[in-house]
């Protein structure tokens, strides 16, 4: 693995948007909620002609936290530190970057975990179900709020990338270029079952509690299960043979008992301890939900893909990854089929990584390319057009 | 799906033999105990040379129960009905079936549900680990308790194909033909990956109680949520956008909600309900971790496969089904190299199926085809040779 080429941003500071605060946000499922709030951050500096703004979408469980650090004894930057700086290909000297948590997340935003003014409680489930499509409104009301019209790129990589297809469809005029990674459409049967599994875990674990474990307790053995599944759907089968093959833990021998024999056991319950640390079951719950409805060609299309993107008006790159089993690029192919269908600004790339779904945040040159051109391109065309 | 060809083998009856009466059984693990019981059944006559005799393994969730109904009143006949009865591949009225539980299994033969005579409950824990050695070397009393010295086949699918692979190398004599479906010579990093996520699922769930839990509870949730896992795993992703897609269930509309709304949800949470009224937890622990610890070249070579199967002297018949991503066609193709670099009688058929894993034990017209030949080959051997 290299190091990300250009620099570091440096020390960044969490920000908070309020709104809908006069008049409520009126979810997708129809129920009305206000104030809500999102965390974000931004790098860079929006130039005077305000067209130079990009919105990066975090996945399933990321944050607003994409590049830098918060403190001087940070041990790790934000999620996608090797993409975003000064000379790295989202050049923060040249753009203006935006990074929101999602409505219903668990990172500062207005989530289950937020209190409900009706309880002085948190909401658990009482907070209405979240969509991608809320998701984006909430984000279009930050950027008004940021004072930008036209966004110069909406990217993002998993439910992120998914955000980033609703963006395109619901407010067609609001970006200039698309980058959609390692993602898809729809949730096809598959990834509602491993998500429903998931779930399945969460709330059978006692300590859930109908959601309402505030204060009390926390559904831990839940939600690392739920994280080690998927965690299995985020590696590959290569990836995982060259990590940890049948190596032993600690151990010259196998124990012929239910301890911990191979590497891999102790992998994914540490990924499973650690992200209870660090993530609300209930906001897991209702981000697996969100993927699960997501359907374009239903929402935007009645049923047709290549009829959902007629309204797209936005330049697309969309990138898949060889080992990619949770979203194939079978998927990413048939969307690029529907905007090509459409005559849309296409490009597609399919990357060759062993390392699975995970493969759009791990330093990979080919995509460092990719993305410098697609930013390239998009800031050309922003001035002759 | 078709029909099976031939007829049924009708009423039949389980038996029990037990074994290590005098002299304790010691396990792989170097721990002794018996006496023990396996639970089996038998289909066809023993002919008079008694060289007619074929051994059925089992799959991880299995028993002995291959063929044929119980009573009249059974909905379902056993297991792989349609692959065996007269006139059927594995023909009774030519062959003597022979199905038995595995050790470690929980139904009908001896394992952790078994009382232990020191403290008069069952064993739970306490029972030895098994291994995949171990079923086989219990198996082998049994065909030797049946007046057998070699069997006309070993057959097995998945689990029952490890058995099948075991049995060659560890009674290179016994066998005639073995005969490996749907398997792998070694779990790797993945198979263990998804299996210890449902350990932990089990392990984690209070009412599993360090495996004492007979008598006064069952760690259902924990073992439904591992056995919609599993489920995930013997499916294909094309099986299950055939099977549900998006399809909704019961409903018109998504219920934005946590309730069930896609097919999927609903089949998986079905399966889990179901496994966990005929399934042992303790139980599916132990065929997990045998499974998690067999690996052929281990064992057998000192780490090299082609080594390993230097020992065998069966004609081997292997079998992979294109959509089976548990145990893939290249983990086949790696065992098949192996028995032909020792000059083994091996042939090899990946057969195109769209239903997963579970291909083994559908309708399947090629394998059916396939199963006639080698048990014709198998039968014209054994009178030449």
């Amino acid at each position: 693995m290299s190091t990300p080429s250009g620099g570091s941003v440096g020390l960044v500071e969490q920000k908070e948007f309020t709104f809908a605060e006069d008049h409520s946000f009126t979810f997708e499922c129809g129920k009305p909620l206000g104030p809500l709030t999102l965390a974000y951050e931004t790098y860079g500096e929006l130039n005077a002609a305000r067209d130079n703004a990009v919105l990066v979408c975090h996945a399933l469980t990321g944050d607003a936290h994409l590049a830098g650090y918060h403190s001087g004894e940070d041990k790790k930057p934000g999620w996608w530190d090797l993409m975003v700086g000064p000379g790295r290909p989202l050049d923060t000297n040249r753009y203006f970057i935006i990074c929101s948590n999602v409505l219903g997340g668990c990172m500062g935003s207005s989530g289950p975990t937020q209190i409900d003014p009706a309880t002085e409680r948190p909401f658990g489930l009482n907070f209405p179900m979240v969509t991608i499509g809320d998701m984006v409104a909430a984000q279009k009301k930050l950027v008004e709020h940021l004072g930008i019209d036209t966004l110069l790129a909406v990217i993002g990589g998993s439910m992120g990338g998914m955000q980033t297809l609703e963006w395109t469809l619901k407010y067609p005029d609001a970006m200039r270029t698309a980058v959609v990674l390692a993602s898809t459409w729809q949730h096809t049967a598959l990834s509602i079952a491993f998500n429903e599994v998931g779930r399945q875990a969460i709330m059978s674990d006692p300590d859930w509690n109908q959601g309402d474990y505030y204060g009390t307790s926390v559904p831990g053995h839940g939600l690392a299960v739920a994280r080690m599944i998927g965690h299995i759907t985020y590696l590959s089968d290569a990836s995982m043979r060259q990590k940890f093959g049948r190596r032993l833990q600690d151990r010259c021998e196998i124990s012929y008992g239910f301890d911990t024999d191979f590497q891999i056991q102790s992998y994914l319950q540490y990924q499973g301890r650690k992200f209870v640390d660090r993530f609300d079951a209930n906001s897991f719950l209702y981000m697996t939900k969100a993927c699960d409805y997501f359907n374009v060609a239903d929402k935007w299309g009645a049923g047709s893909l290549t009829e959902a993107f007629a309204r797209a008006r936005a330049m697309f790159m969309v990138v898949s990854f060889t080992s990619d089993w949770l979203y194939p690029t079978s998927q990413s192919k048939e969307m690029v089929q529907a905007m090509k269908k459409n005559s849309l600004d296409v490009s597609f790339c399919e990357i060759k990584a062993d390392c699975g779904h995970d493969a759009f945040l791990l330093p990979n040159k080919r995509l460092s390319t990719l993305m410098r051109g697609v930013m390239e391109k998009a800031t050309r065309k922003g001035r002759t057009s």
